[in-house]
């Protein structure tokens, strides 16, 4: 289209010279000579083709300046900053809502410039992106709509650019692989820069997104690969992966169907205060904080406030909010801040029945998971492969074991039993392994751990006062809550402080809940990311936390 | 009854003497004379006497053995330490179940003694508790089961002891007007204390209970009033009163009403780490904190993260978490700890879009605790007496006021319009008295804020920069929410914390967020306990807070 134009140009070229006026016929009436007259109509001839020269040359540039003239400039460019100038209410469609039987709908959006590929001068296509929805859009030279100015402004956008187009919806003759919606194609009209990038990408998302075994089977292409330390550094770029879009969606669920079931069997939330007077637990691993003109330490976990919840009649309570640990350990699992998801009740005969309820919500968030959340964790899983996740179900049940048939497991697996006094992380891993290959199962309950293991509070055991009234629950080998039966009686805990070395008066407000009367009681701590990461298997705790904190890391 | 068993061991005596050998027939045998015989038979009958005497004595010893002896041992006394010896599995029925179509049943409960009461040594009254439910129960002294040991044993419980009770439930015949289930009483068989008191309630939670307008319409009667620094110091106690049973019930529901109505808009909810490399927003107001060899600073609020999170494509993000204020503020309405409901969301137009959102979300909440909630607020209403409140609905909408318009009602007012450049919290409530009498509601919101007023990522208006595109929302007077439209464009926030004198690189990552493209985007920041607080006129922040944080108070 754009050549017959031009050819059009040069076709009307010699019309715009014909009525210019020569010297030659006011000379004609003298009778010149011939040879003047050769010598005239040379000039002439040579005058003429000089105009006609200089016109033609005129008349190019003038064309020039048509052909060059913008007429989209209203179509396209950089809006300026969004302070909310106007508000012309004009709706604004997803692109997970875009499908065929809109073929020809006039669209507007706002999306990411995943990727652009201009064609010649004449064509760009760009891969539009929300989230983890993608489509893929064209501009095209068209005269009076889109202008080769257009698409090369379009051309020349960064990747990861934020953009509103408008555009029509158009089937596309084939799915288009590189797109999550690939039935349809944008075909644009409009394009406005709302915000783009003050410097270079760290890495693309793109990059970021491409799976290890996609890296791994295609050796001869030199990818880039991108190193969780580098995607930390860069997390802002690093969450928009596909990947972790799904991964945060799945930790926003996780919580939600904790509450959700706690909240059918009565449970209420409470909120109780990170700033304690005194440290909790044990001191060693505690932060301090400068509190006005003393100081103040941060609760290792609402294990106190919860308990004192309980002894004020709450029954049921669950807590979902931050838990520090000032621990100097740099391994995959552990970070100095986590979100821990906590619950307490009261105890009518036995502390079982706190061990199966928790059961019962694990089994109840694996299957909400597994049955409405399969999309995401097949996206997570072409980044993170990881065998289906098992558990028990039915009238068999979840595996549990006592701490000592756990123990006799290693022992008969070939571990020392000398060094069983307590199960460390290796050897956690080594049950699993062995839990998985006796019964098929990636979610196992150890119960009766010995007392000498525990927190001072734990129950001991009616029976044998060296074992306790306390379990640990494990997914892939791992342990992901940690809860017991409680001391609600102030003077067995007391002593158990004593026996632990802590100073009973320096917990008094909390052993002073005890006094007046309290039920029996006890609950569990969750690590919420413990639990996504061994769900999703992503194999380092901080792919599970939004900004993870450890003791080198506390930025961004 | 027990009169009557009394009679009967009275009648039996003399019969239990019958059959007692004397020595009077085998001295007869030799002859004696008459005065030796009058002797003997003075002897005899001396002896007969003492004999039948001493018998009586015996047998009166052995009667008062057999009523003295306790039929009822096992039906009452000290539980051993619940220590889940066992698991009888027996049902345990809830207070608020009880209803006379139950007349006759037993049923066994767990309960606090919230008070006893005995009539003789025969008979005791106990209030029995659960939560916000009381039951009136009985226990009368009755032949082979309930023994009067058992009722003194009984009337000897400390208030507030938790109680294992069995017992049969009757119809009352009239209503008990100091239970919460007044038309059923129970009849108790056993009771069993499950925990006990060690040392003296700092105060009864009848007390704590009472109204202050109870009190004062009693002059004559010397009730024990309860100040709130009292209750604080023995929250646990404090915190069994129906009133706060009812608070915390209320405190719970706005969270779930917040996230409900968020995910309902396509939110998810993050969480943001709490310990920060830089202090946040302002540097004189955050508590710093030992990290390590190094330093971290506890959020001022998620501002920071959740702005990041819509950087990373996540476009509406909420959180629920806690949030730190260093303010050596010691107010009715300060707490260096409180709950912060934050969101944040992408904008396509106008930062009304999230005005809007956060007004429909605060009439979704309000709506919800008045149709659904009646029941709690009406508990809290007798201890703290309030209008009801009042916001406006339907095409009439909220008020929303600009900043101007304002301070224009104050200068009207009377408040002088030189010391309006800011609205100090006692023009606040000013205003809310000013609007409730206009307007007749006790919620809007301000919009307009002077740029000056606000921190330094704050968008400017578009037309008149001295003025910003921010929000507060308002309830009886008092702030809840403070939001805005955010820059996110990089140079010009650089711009604006220079002007506030924050020092671009010491926040370099949130900085850097902006870099790589975000969209326009706004929030709020709610603060869960203002919000319970106003809507219950608590008049005390502290009261909204289960174990509240201020300059002074750590504990419990």
């Amino acid at each position: 289209m754009a050549g017959t134009q031009e050819i059009k140009i040069a076709d009307n070229a010699p019309e715009a010279v014909s009525g210019v006026p020569t010297e030659g016929s006011a000379a004609a009436e003298q009778g010149p000579s011939k040879n003047e007259l050769k010598k005239r109509a040379k000039d002439a001839e040579k005058a003429k083709k000089a105009a006609e020269k200089a016109a033609k040359q005129k008349e190019l540039e003038a064309q020039k300046a048509a052909a060059d003239e913008d007429y989209a400039v209203a179509s396209y460019g950089k809006e300026s900053l969004n302070q909310s100038q106007s508000r012309p209410r004009r709706q604004r469609v997803q692109i997970c809502s875009l499908n065929p039987s809109m073929d020809g709908e006039t669209v507007l959006l706002r999306a990411r410039v995943q990727t652009s590929r201009a064609q010649g001068n004449k064509m760009v296509f760009l891969n539009l992106r929300q989230r983890t929805d993608s489509v893929q859009a064209l501009l095209i030279v068209t005269p009076e709509k889109v202008s080769k100015q257009m698409v090369k402004w379009a051309a020349s956008l960064q990747d990861e650019s934020i953009v509103l187009v408008e555009g029509a919806v158009k089937k596309s003759p084939e799915v288009i692989k590189s797109a999550s919606v690939g039935d349809v194609e944008l075909h644009l009209s409009k394009i406005y820069l709302i915000s783009g990038l003050d410097g270079r990408l760290p890495f693309t998302v793109e990059d970021a997104n491409r799976p290890e075994a996609e890296i791994a089977a295609n050796e001869d292409v030199q990818y880039k690969r991108v190193l969780l330390d580098t995607r930390l550094d860069n997390r802002i770029i690093d969450l928009r992966t596909q990947t972790n879009q799904a991964v945060f969606k799945l930790q926003h669920v996780i919580g939600h169907l904790f509450r959700d079931f706690l909240e059918s069997k009565g449970f209420i939330e409470i909120h109780s205060p990170k700033l304690q007077g005194a440290a909790t637990e044990s001191g060693a691993s505690v932060f301090k904080v400068n509190y006005f003109k003393g100081s103040a330490f941060l609760a290792q976990s609402p294990q106190l406030a919860k308990q004192m919840a309980i002894a004020a009649d709450f029954e049921r309570v669950y807590e979902i909010g931050p838990v520090f640990r000032a621990e100097n350990s740099n391994t995959h699992r552990h970070m100095t801040e986590f979100v821990g998801l906590d619950l307490e009740m009261a105890i009518e005969e036995h502390y079982h029945e706190v061990m199966e309820l928790l059961d019962d919500l694990f089994k109840h968030m694996f299957r909400s998971l597994r049955d409405r959340y399969k999309n995401e964790i097949e996206v997570v899983r072409e980044a993170f492969p990881a065998d289906e996740f098992k558990w028990r179900e039915g009238s068999e049940g979840t595996l549990k074991l006592t701490f000592k048939e756990a123990v006799d497991f290693l022992v008969e697996d070939g571990v020392p039993k000398e060094t069983l006094d307590d199960i460390d992380t290796e050897n956690e891993k080594r049950l699993g392994r062995i839990v998985k290959a006796k019964y098929d199962t990636d979610y196992f309950i150890i119960d009766k751990f010995p007392m000498a293991l525990r927190p001072f509070y734990t129950m001991p055991d009616p029976e044998d006062p060296t074992l306790s009234n306390s379990y640990d629950f494990f997914m892939r080998g791992e342990e992901i809550l940690s809860g017991a039966q409680r001391i609600h009686d102030p003077a067995l805990l007391t002593e158990k402080m004593k026996e632990k070395g802590i100073d009973p008066a320096s917990m008094a407000s909390y052993v002073d809940a005890f006094r007046m009367g309290c039920p029996p009681h006890g609950g569990g701590g969750i690590g919420l990311e413990r639990v996504l990461m061994l769900f999703l298997k992503l194999n380092n705790i901080r792919r599970a936390s939004l900004f993870p904190r450890d003791p080198k890391r506390l930025e961004p």
